[in-house]
């Protein structure tokens, strides 16, 4: 039977679940390839250190350069993280003419051009199912089965960390630290939260997303990003009032064509948005991911499942592994080419973006403050389509009072919020978020 | 540029769709493919028939068997439908050593095993995205996504016609007949909808992907079917009481082992369902398909999009022609293997099935009814999850009675309502729906 040697690198969680896959499911696996998969390295950076699963150690090397030295490792899997080793291996792995399996968006995101450009050059493959939602074949829906269409519009809830603590405070009521110290509790957020709550893993993946989907060429810090430690209970119970869910959205969409040469300007961001309360995507719960696509033939679709986990995100990289494992074989390596970056795709300004909104303004109860905020909206174009506000304790107290506009330009809206947190009136910054009907 | 030719037989709503996508993203997809996809062949039973998309008169022809003679055509498209006509032509193209795409799941279904063993001879490809669900890439995701996994359950919604109908009988407590009427004028159902209501084509599609997530070789009459005509408004109200959605649904599940070789049994059933309010599954309104599955490495995973209509199923044609393409430039055939039919799977015998059930009885108002009921159903091992009875008019009246149990075996189930049914204080037969939590 026929073999290909795989190399892993890095073998924290994902990789303990690529080996326990690629050993549980051997015999299904080799009865779908007639070919047979064996790791020849794994190079770790403790090789003393207790695992879940165990290794014989003659694979283990503490250096990767290894694998790219070892003639009979034909993929290398980078599970190393970071941007820079990780780099030098993928790069390193490509100049050998080695095929490359990578779980690692934020290497993606910044540096995919470089690396796409040398796959290409070497006439080698680069797989890269497990960078965004885990083992949900997103990226491979992307590449292959819409590959007949043409994609206008996703919306994706693609990070687990933030969709657990914001399904948390929707159906509890929780305060967000509340919420965020049981998701560390139980494992779904780190210790230090920052990449997650601030949009800005979601940005990575909207970035390798936009890529395959539009060819943009956007780099994370391209993306219009807002976190959710902003808000509040009370904005989840003004959403439900309104008929809405309140989620983290990683938006891109084709808005418009630009320059007249058939390029298109493409809208990028990542920020809470309320959706319709009985979209689909409203009901992904918890740490569940979840891509909605909207494309010219197909219309609606979505893709949904667990984006993070061993075994999870192990299970894409081990479909990548036999996919490229199949171009071996069949002598077919580049069959799918990458996504070449189209130069005509052009990011929309976000100043320009055009949505509805929900804003919530903290106001003194004192006569002709609702007539003085509709004032200054409407002379910035932006129309209210409803109003709520709550009865309140004392007259002259704080109360909170809420817009929602039909569609309006962003920068119109952040003008008259400028406007209306100068007002003596109003006691504290007015709250904004999107509304999307995915 | 190199070029593929491409022959399409039968030119109804699908056809047209194929050349439309083919003619609308020509450009894109030669930019992909880096070859050029032709139309050389189309036959029609009437050319003299007006179209909704122009065809060169020159390329069509009333005999199909011209698609075979022309050598040009390297990829046979089959979209005639039945599976006499079609058996002769998909089984002709295979001898020629021609790749297949078709959307017929009845073919596939009845007549697949003969199929794949042909193709496989020939080393030639049959793609089949089409036949189930439409756009939707449960096929792809099947074949290739999940290749690193084991699949232990699929869940599926189907057929449009009767989500549509379900989904207006549990908004507008309407009949179902009612229902279908308004379905069939907006053109979500045939003239003829048995099939669909019958559950007979969910049949279909079930054998399509259980022969693809576990190697069985069902047959559509081995499939449990049940249809939707048996459902009244008020199994929906019940199950609205209960927490439930109604939903049909096909179902195929590894139940366990079977003698002890390696081999598993398979359940295989399309039914009207109760599966809880909240999930995924619920949420699949109006037209639209879904399919959940529950695999060992990911866990729950669903694809969700539009099962039918020219577009959404001739984008699913449109990409298995691209990606037979692939495989014709990168020389690279038989890539992906056809599933394999797994001998030792077998097929769990209905009687044995295990679920919970909603029993819906019509009973006299006397006094020790449901005592004697619920003796029935414990003298069988079918034990009571929840009970209601609402109140009725006069006393003495006919009203129903609805039990839900916890899991029971299926015979036991039939056994116990047979005699139930026979009670002189049961007024009409018992209505039976099972309950899942896919």
């Amino acid at each position: 039977m026929r073999e290909v040697g795989v190399g892993i690198a890095g073998f924290g969680t994902v990789g303990g679940g690529v080996l326990s896959i690629l050993r549980s499911h051997a015999r299904e696996i080799e009865a779908r390839l007639g070919a047979r998969i064996t790791v020849r390295r794994v190079a770790v950076r403790d090789p003393a250190k207790e695992r879940m699963i165990d290794v014989d150690p003659a694979l283990l090397t503490t250096r990767w350069q290894d694998l790219l030295d070892d003639p009979q490792v034909a993929v290398v899997v980078e599970l190393l993280g970071g941007t820079s080793e990780a780099y030098d291996l993928v790069m390193g792995a490509l100049d050998r003419g080695k095929h490359v399996v990578t779980a690692n968006k934020a290497l993606l995101a910044t540096r995919g051009d470089d690396i796409f450009r040398r796959a290409q050059e070497k006439g080698v493959d680069v797989y890269y199912e497990a960078a965004v939602c885990g083992g949900v074949p997103v990226i491979r829906t992307l590449r292959e089965a819409l590959a007949s269409d043409r994609i206008q519009a996703l919306y994706g809830i693609v990070n687990g960390t933030t969709n657990y603590i914001l399904t948390a405070m929707a159906d509890k009521g929780e305060p967000l630290p509340v919420a965020l110290a049981e998701a560390q509790r139980l494992g779904y957020a780190e210790a230090d939260p920052t990449l997650d709550v601030s949009g800005g893993d979601a940005a990575q993946k909207l970035c390798v997303l936009a890529q395959l989907a539009f060819g943009a060429s956007l780099k994370p810090d391209d993306v219009l990003t807002e976190g959710i430690l902003g808000l509040l209970p009370e904005d989840f119970a003004w959403a439900k009032e309104f008929g809405y869910a309140l989620k983290l959205l990683a938006v891109a969409r084709r808005c418009g064509p630009h320059g007249g040469k058939g390029g298109d300007l493409i809208e990028a961001r990542v920020h809470p948005t309320l959706i319709p309360a009985g979209s689909m995507l409203a009901g992904v719960r918890g740490a569940m991911n979840a891509v909605m696509l909207r494309s010219e033939a197909l219309g609606p679709s979505m893709l949904f499942g667990q984006g993070a986990g061993a075994m999870p995100t192990g299970s894409a990289v081990v479909s990548d592994i036999i996919d490229l494992t199949r171009n071996i074989l069949s002598g077919s390596p580049g069959r799918v080419p990458l996504p070449p970056v189209q130069p005509l795709v052009r990011l929309h300004p976000h100043d320009e973006i055009r949505t509805s909104y929900y804003l919530r303004f903290s106001v003194k109860d004192v006569p002709g403050v609702l007539a003085r905020i509709a004032q200054t909206l409407a002379g910035r174009h932006i129309s209210i389509a409803a109003v709520q506000q709550r009865e309140h304790g004392e007259e002259g107290g704080p109360v909170p009072l809420v817009i929602v506009t039909h569609q309006a330009r962003e920068a119109d809206l952040h003008s008259a919020i400028r406007e209306i947190d100068r007002y003596q009136s109003t006691v504290a910054p007015t709250r904004l978020i999107r509304i999307e009907a995915p």
